[in-house]
């Protein structure tokens, strides 16, 4: 007989891996629900920030089967009056602080099921101040995955607060935004959408400026490149993306999150 | 039907995550028990800091179910005289070098049953000089998630090797502590328990000083104090931590471990 | 009833645990069979670093057991014209690129059989020019772990891409060889297998000499020098290694892969 499918709760933080967060976190869950399997989405989102863990999220989170329940905990705001909330989305469950997190994994959704998590039946009995991932987000996704329905959580709400993401500027001539992630190996990931681009732009007809660079049109993959040299691509998370061949662009330009990119004709 | 629980097995080392030495345990554990679900605690101990180590084991410890196991390897005595042990403790079982890692998860434990890891029938059959992690630790644990009974891995012991942790020094006017653990985000941890000092001392009426700080009272989170303000709050393990708003405190402090530290009345 | 075993999987990968890279891979995986059981080996090889991950995977893998499935991407020719292959040796399955990574897995084997990974049906819908971890070795992982024979993923091959691995030289009076490994202790791994060295030369008579170090002899355990000192031992993995006992020796020597070690009699 195979074995059973186990119900699958993904962790997002910025805790790091070596203090004992994370192992309180699912030490919680497991104690409440045995048969979860638990996987780690990243724990090195740098600490507190809440745009890179948003778009790690949303893009790690989309590989996942139906069902699964996405915990995400970069909390500044712990023990402040931020509302705690979960929510169903795309067919998976979120549960985390109400600080924008989630705001990329529900901004493509047309069912977006959201409550303020205030039933204290869900939570550890003793709620510290500092430490709600462990001490309501854990135990309510591991209440979620033993099938304990999303409005027993709390109130619907309707007005999550939403991410400080910036939207792309969008004119005739020119596409303009700015790089908003790093990746490890110093990719700079923009916040234009190739798709977007490519159905207002001509590929065939594209230049990208970012800082001293100016790159044309989109290469296929990194090996495209001579080691060393600049290339623009489709990343895997499907924005456009700076990368040097064989070396770290961020490094190389001396570059990060908001270095403005602009892509126009020619 | 509901998928059946599986034995859980922790684990904590120094070893990192870059090498081969976990997965190798955790090849080692899952060739035995193929049923074992196993969780790490933390690999990233600072090497053979046995005091980190055990900080960070007794805190992840409590919030895991009856009937774990605890793999634990810090273990810089390897191949030298230092006996392995396992034990029973708090419902848990715990398996790893004697040599204090494991002092602070039985120090307030009234139920400790210990054992001396002699009968070579539960080791791997070749037994390296340099990694009992995997030759000999692993192996126990796998052997105890399958349910074989403590005392037939060797003959009881009741006089473990504590840990060099210090203790806090009580009197009428003043507790004497120090900084024992700095976390991921700098916070400063303490040696002293806030239950233990508001016993003292009213908490109203609390000065704390540490280097050249000097905090009054207990903050409740994070979030009471403004941007690169210093503040004292419970740390989510209990003990009193020194914390810098939005800020790593031990970057501001330029302190760490061994930092003295004085809680007094006024 | 005790629970089913289940598949179980290994991830090795030099994507860092950071960014949504290994969680998309662990996502494609379970929404194609849930049951799975992942295991972690490493992400933290050295970017593009063919030969570490080699000697990681190679090494960690020896100890699962039989049927389980390595994913190994350590892939810089991705979207290029290297192939992708899956493999059954020493009882094991493996997916990945054919540039060498699986080359020290292999070499020891008599059984292997090799596929070039070549069925879409394996593969997911759309796969990208630079993420194949994601879009073919995973789905592939998960469909052998769902019982897909190998031949059905592609055609059979018989010249799988060699690693560039420094072979040892033998004469008469000394072996030379060279460092290919820095663990995280900073121990130094040379290409020499302990027992190869043993059967020409005798143990008792060794001399090692390696950059600034000349050093007599097998120790047993790194307890057995002095702190500071260097000493010369079996490493876990069966490679004669320096080590420098309760420090790193590549920090003291300054030294890593590529160093020239020589052992001599007398």
């Amino acid at each position: 007989m195979p074995a059973a499918p186990r119900p699958l709760i993904t962790l997002l933080t910025d805790f790091g891996t070596r203090d004992a967060y994370v192992a309180s976190m699912k030490g919680v869950i497991l104690s409440l629900n045995p048969t979860a399997q638990l996987v780690d989405l990243s724990h090195e989102v740098p600490p507190q920030d809440i745009l890179a863990g948003a778009f790690i999220l949303a893009e790690a989170a989309a590989y996942f089967p139906p069902g699964t329940i996405h915990l995400g905990v970069v909390d500044p705001g712990v023990g402040s009056h931020r509302r705690a909330l979960a929510a169903r989305c795309c067919g998976h469950y979120w549960v985390g602080p109400d600080n924008g997190l989630f705001h990329l994994a529900f901004s493509r959704a047309l069912d977006l099921a959201l409550v303020s998590l205030e039933n204290p039946a869900y939570f550890r009995p003793q709620v510290s101040a500092t430490f709600h991932g462990r001490d309501i987000f854990a135990p309510v996704a591991a209440h979620l995955s033993l099938g304990v329905d999303l409005d027993r959580c709390g109130p619907r709400i309707t007005d999550p607060v939403s991410l400080n993401f910036p939207n792309p500027g969008f004119s005739p001539e020119a596409i303009r935004g700015e790089i908003v992630y790093v990746d490890r190996f110093g990719n700079l990931v923009t916040n234009l959408r190739v798709d977007e681009v490519t159905s207002r732009l001509a590929e065939l007809g594209w230049r990208l400026k970012a800082g001293p660079l100016t790159l044309r049109g989109l290469a296929r993959t990194y090996a495209d490149a001579a080691p060393g040299e600049f290339l623009a691509l489709e990343g895997s998370h499907g924005f456009v993306e700076i990368a040097c061949a064989m070396d770290s662009a961020a490094h190389r330009l001396q570059a990060g999150a908001g270095l403005a990119v602009e892509i126009s004709r020619g």
